[in-house]
Parts: C-alpha cells; sequence; structure tokens
C-alpha cells in the first residue's frame, strides 16, 4: 500500500521556490517583495501563469486576493491551500510565498497523476500580509473575514504617499466583490515555523492547531527628574531604577505561570536620556502569548498588582492595555486529517500552537481552517538568513498533498 | 562686637536679582538667556553699567569674560567674587546669576561704608558657563586655564551655524588676551546648591571643600533579535533582560561603597526598539560621581567585573569608559575665612562637596578659590522653578562679604 504513495517533485518545488524568490531578491539571497509593488505584481502574474498552466481558472477579489480553481467531479466548496506572496523589506524566501508553491506543487502532483478530484480544489495569494508598506498585516484576509474596514484600509498610505487602493489598482489586481472567498470545505495555510521549536526538536512537522492570543500592555513609570551630581541617592525618585524593579518583578512573576508562555520587553524608552540627569519617566510594552485563557487571564492579574508588588522606590507606575486577542482554535477535524496524513508518511512532528500571527486565523473564522509548520534553522525569518532545508520543504509538501487528498475521500 | 557687623542690603539684592531676571524672562517666571545672547549682551551692559557707578574699571578677555576692578590701597592680586550670567534654555533666576550680584552686592556695601579695601576688588563673569548654546560647558574658564584650545572653541557652532567666535563679536564683547585672569588672593563663587541636601537638613551655607570627581561610561549588553511570539523563553539571549541584571547588580555593589556616592543611569537606549521583537541591543551610560579618589577606584572595579557578577543568560556586554575627571580640592586657607566667617554671623552650615561642575573648578588650577552654596528649594535647577529664598540669598551675601573683609585683613 504505502509503496502506492503520490509523492510531490522536490526538485520542482525548489525550482518554483527559487523562480518566485527572482522577483524582488536581495544582494544577501533574501527577498523584497513588499505588497503590491513591482515584483509582487510580477510574481502574482508568474503564479497565475503557471495555475493557467494546469487548467486552473482565475479569480481576482476586490482586495487583490488572487483564486485559482481547479474543478471538481462535484460542486462542493473547494479545498484551499495556499498563504501570501507579499515579504517584509528585506525578508526571506520562504515566509508566504511557500504556502503558495507548496499548493502549486500539491496541484501539479495531482495535474500530473491524473487524479480527477471530487472535490474542487483551490490556491489562494492573500493580499498583503505583512504589513510591511501598508498597515496593519494580514489586512485583505482581515477585511474578507470582517476584521477590518474595507474603506479605511483602502487608504491607508505607504511611506510615499500611496494608497493601498491606487497601489492595487497601478497592478491591475482590483477584482470583484463577488468573488471573495465565502465558502471552502477547508483552508490549508502551509508555512514556516518562523521559530526554533522544531528544528531543536528535530521534528520535520508541527502540527498547528492554534494562534495563541495575546495581550500587549505600556507601563509607564514615573519619577523625579534631577541633577545626577547633585542629588544624594537616597534623595532621589529615579524612574530607571524603579523601572528596573518592576522588570525583575514582571519576570519572577510570569516566569512562574508557565513553560509555554512567552513574553517580551521589546520597546523601552527613557526620559530626557540624558547621561547626567536622573531619569523622570520610563514607558516600556509587555507583551505575553499563551494558548491558553486561563494563563493569559493570570498575566493580566500580574501586571495589574505591578505596583503594589515591585518596588517603586517613590515613583509611580500605570499599565494601560494597547491591545489583546484572543486564541485562535483551528479546525479538529481537518487536524486529524492532518494527523492520519503524517503517520501515514512516518513523518516526525508535534501538535504546538503558532505564535505569530497568519491570514489562516482570520479565515477560521469563515472556514474550516488549519496550518502546517515546517522548521525553519535556527527560528529565523522576516531576514535575509531566514532558511528551510529542501527535504524540509518536500517533506511539509508531500503531507500537504497526503492531507488534501485524504479530504477528498 | 557683632553689633558693628557690616551687612548687605538684601532688599537692594533682590532687586539687583530681579533686574537681571528681566534679560531673558519667561512666561514662567524663569530665565532663557543664553551665552552672547542678546539677552546675555543686555545682562552684561547693565552689570558693567553698574559696575562703573560703583567707579570700578572694566576689562574684557578674548573669550569676553568680564572683570570689573576696585582699586586697592596696594598693588596685590585682587581678590575675585563671581560667577556667570549666561543660562540655559528655560532656567532659572539664581543659577549663576546670583553669585554676579553677590559680588555686586558686597561691593556696594563696601562703597556704601566708605570702606578703601587694602586688596583690591574684583567682580567676574565667565562667559558661557552652561554650554547650552555652544559645547562644552565652563568653556571660557576652561579656555583661560589652559583646558580647552582656543581656536577650537571660536568655532564651536549653535544650532543655527553660528560660530562662538561670530557671536562673541556680534555683542561687542571680544576683549583682549592680555585681560584674562592669571593672579588673584582669592577667587570665591557663591552659588546656589542645585542639590536638595541644605534645605533638607535646614542649614543655611555649604561651604564647598571640593568639586567631585567623575566618571561615565558606556555600558551595550548585546543579545540577539527573534520573535517576540515564536521563540521559546529558555531559547531566548534577552538584551534588555540581561541589561536588567546588569542594572540590578550595579545598584547592590555600588550601593554598598559609601552613602556619599551617586551613581546615575541617565540614557538607556534599547534596540530595534518594536513591541514584538526581543532585543538584541541595549545601551546605557552609567556615571558615578564622588570625592574620594579610592571609592572611584572601587566603582570601577565594580563596572569591569559586571561581567563576572551580573547573570547575562546568554548575552554578553562591554564597558567603555567615556570620560572621566579628578576631584577638585578647593584651597584650604580660604575655607578657614569662610568657616571662621559663617561662625561669627552664627549661620548654620555644612563643609560639603559640589556634584555639579563650575567655572570654580578649573580656577583652582591657576588661583586659590573656593565656593560657597546657599539652598535650593526642592534641589531643583536648570528649569524654570529654580529657587533659592530671598533670605537665604541675603545670608549667603553677607558671608561673601563677611569672608572678603576677612581675606583684606
Amino acid at each position: 500500500m504505502e509503496g502506492q504513495k503520490i509523492l510531490v517533485n522536490g526538485e520542482r518545488l525548489k525550482a518554483s521556490l527559487e523562480k518566485f524568490a527572482d522577483f524582488g531578491r536581495t544582494e544577501n539571497n533574501g527577498v523584497t517583495r513588499l505588497a503590491l509593488s513591482k515584483e509582487d505584481e510580477e510574481a502574482r502574474n508568474y503564479f497565475q501563469s503557471c495555475c493557467e498552466e494546469l487548467g486552473m481558472t482565475i479569480s481576482i477579489d476586490d482586495m487583490g486576493n488572487m483564486y485559482a480553481l481547479l474543478e471538481g467531479e462535484t460542486e462542493k466548496p473547494p479545498i484551499v491551500m495556499g498563504s501570501h506572496l507579499d515579504s517584509v523589506k528585506k525578508g526571506g524566501r520562504f515566509d508566504g510565498v511557500f504556502g503558495v508553491a507548496a499548493g502549486l506543487e500539491v496541484i501539479r502532483t495531482i495535474v500530473d497523476n491524473n487524479i480527477k478530484p471530487m472535490i474542487p480544489l483551490m490556491l489562494v495569494n492573500f493580499t498583503n500580509e505583512e504589513g510591511a508598506r501598508f498597515e496593519p498585516s494580514m489586512m485583505a484576509s482581515g477585511v474578507i473575514t470582517g476584521k477590518f474596514n474595507k474603506e479605511l484600509m483602502m487608504q491607508k498610505r505607504d511611506e510615499n504617499g500611496i494608497s493601498f487602493e491606487q497601489a492595487l489598482k497601478s497592478i491591475g489586481y482590483d477584482g470583484d466583490y463577488n468573488n471573495r472567498l465565502k465558502k471552502a470545505t477547508a483552508l490549508l495555510e502551509m508555512h514556516i515555523e518562523q521559530g526554533p521549536v522544531l528544528e531543536a526538536e528535530k521534528l520535520n512537522i508541527g502540527i498547528v492547531e492554534c494562534v495563541v492570543g495575546m495581550v500587549c500592555y505600556e507601563i509607564t513609570v514615573s519619577g523625579d527628574s534631577n541633577h545626577a551630581g547633585t542629588t544624594p541617592m537616597s534623595m532621589r525618585n529615579d524612574a530607571l531604577f524603579a523601572a528596573n524593579n518592576v522588570i525583575t518583578q514582571i519576570r519572577e512573576k510570569l516566569g512562574k505561570l508557565d513553560k509555554e508562555l512567552v513574553f517580551t520587553i521589546g520597546r523601552m524608552n527613557t526620559y530626557p536620556n540624558i547621561h547626567t540627569v536622573i531619569p523622570n519617566k520610563v514607558v516600556f510594552t509587555l507583551e505575553a502569548r499563551h494558548k491558553d485563557t486561563l494563563i493569559m487571564k493570570q498575566v493580566e492579574s500580574v501586571i495589574k498588582a505591578l505596583d503594589t508588588t515591585a518596588e517603586l522606590e517613590g515613583c509611580s507606575m500605570t499599565a494601560i492595555k494597547l491591545w489583546d486577542r484572543n486564541t485562535v482554535w483551528f479546525d479538529e477535524t481537518i487536524l486529524e486529517h492532518i494527523e492520519k496524513s503524517v503517520n501515514s508518511l512516518k513523518y516526525s512532528y508535534k501538535t504546538m500552537a503558532s505564535g505569530a500571527g497568519h491570514d489562516a486565523q482570520f479565515m477560521a473564522s469563515i472556514v474550516p481552517t488549519a496550518m502546517i509548520f515546517v522548521p525553519s534553522i535556527n527560528g529565523k525569518s522576516h531576514c535575509e538568513e531566514e532558511l528551510t532545508r529542501w527535504e524540509d520543504c518536500e517533506k511539509g509538501v508531500n503531507l500537504l498533498l497526503e492531507t488534501v487528498l485524504s479530504l477528498e475521500k
């Protein structure tokens, strides 16, 4: 039985990824392919021609999302595969585009093998996932799932003052509202992990059960500015030293909660930021992510109690929530199909959460959705060093194919 | 005997300080009188006219320093009083100008009382003590004492591109090299404390025995940037968390050394400073001041050992010395005259160190020098709230007069 398993063409997959990387390849073998740029347009045109060669029908919606349909024997809602072709500035050759190229390779393999799908198959390229040129990220999937207001998004401008709407029209990808994806039997987004876990644990595959919930606070510690030379230590209200105590407390309290909890103080500014002046204000962000709502509630309890647990040394503090989002759980039936398929292929894997955001998390609110991860070398992404081994790419796409065939049954 | 003590005119002193404050007074009763500005020119002209009314002879040196001489019965080097008329932007009505107005009030009182000094008396206004318009601070006293190169200073430019030399000429205060102060029997700089100690200890006077030595390091903690959502806590090299440990260690180690030691982390920058990215670099300054060379050596030993004592959690650190300066000790004989005088006036006082820099610290290298402090309310200076009570100002000037009379004997 297993000897008859249909496998994808690893060399063709590699060639396809390298071809896409030509659209915006950087000096250090990364990619700059900002949403709706010339490079994005070229990558889209290439993607479209590949799909048309396979006999697929292309449609574009009003956000520029591209859908390529391979007819099935039935009129059932399609099984959708895909991700996004845009990149950040000096990003990598895998983030997003791998999900599109993976779907393409699955279709090619199916066509090569003269398989006539019962359920139609669809490839999707979501517009502006990165938000690197036009904020926010996951813009187009956000609009078609009702998370973002289309009119507001159309007016978002890049650093040169060009609006999303203008850019979309200029590359000729302003399509029809009626083409928006509304129904699907399943949506499968294949992606690089963008973290170091799979590589560290020497696993081929991550079955992504959810995108973790997160919360981001801005914490301000306020004290008094005074002369660094004339103010005795005992008479200071040094906001930086107090902030240091708060950070120590954050680490001590959050560190105890759960080993899967991640928390980051990424942005921190000191005022007035002069070497001879005692700081009167320190402002920093505290961002935490975990899949479990109860853990996230504990995180918020810790933050709210910081002014009573940390030594403020005469300073005061406030913690303001900038935003939060709940954990998005993926479709259990699809996850079962993926797990059955990965076992049949004998690839090593783990079920895991995604710490990063993806179009799939928005799409999950309207269609049954799941994600598959492949390992990222050193966990690097959004940089030119971003890398996934070709053999890991190939295994990921074999799993995608196997899952699609499983869903077809 | 004490009933016959000559005292200054407190009302006249107050009026004089308020008159000077008119040259650049701000909306909130502070002063903006940047060096060599129109306001500085007006204050200088007013100062000159006050001195000329008292029969004093004005001379200007090549750095714009102003000297007003009241002849004595002998040709001995003068007893010099003074400070600076320039201020920072939105500074106060006391910093610097109080030392000049104090000297003026002493001369007025002496002239009023028909006292013919044996030793000539001189008032001085040092150019650009603040360094707020043209860096560095204490520029002109630095040049005439050989600390700074005159030609380099002349080419220093303000934010509008105007050079110090141009500005000096434009207000007509470019004088003669030969007028530089070279000899003095004593130089007395009266100043506000700019710190909270005298007020907190309810004392009238600070007898300043030294300007403390200081050292400033720049400490860099380096780690690895990674995605805040996808990198488990155990796989991070978070430069901000490591820097937090270093700062905790700094406080623990330096806090034990001596209660008069002050140390400040005034400037701190985080990179890349994005809330969703683990910081890969934190750079901060550590500045410490103490009068005792041995304590300062211990400070440097602590800093040099930080990478072995603080938990760096996979990060690395470097500490680079940006600069240091030794403690400047004032003249013991003058300090004895001040102490004898303050006791005769029955004012409460303490002998203390200056944590801030002053022209006196440079002048001490060429003439016998000392300083007297009066209390600063809440220790505030270099701001519009800067305040010293009129009665404290008056007591300070009475002490200055008494000290001058003591030195005359």
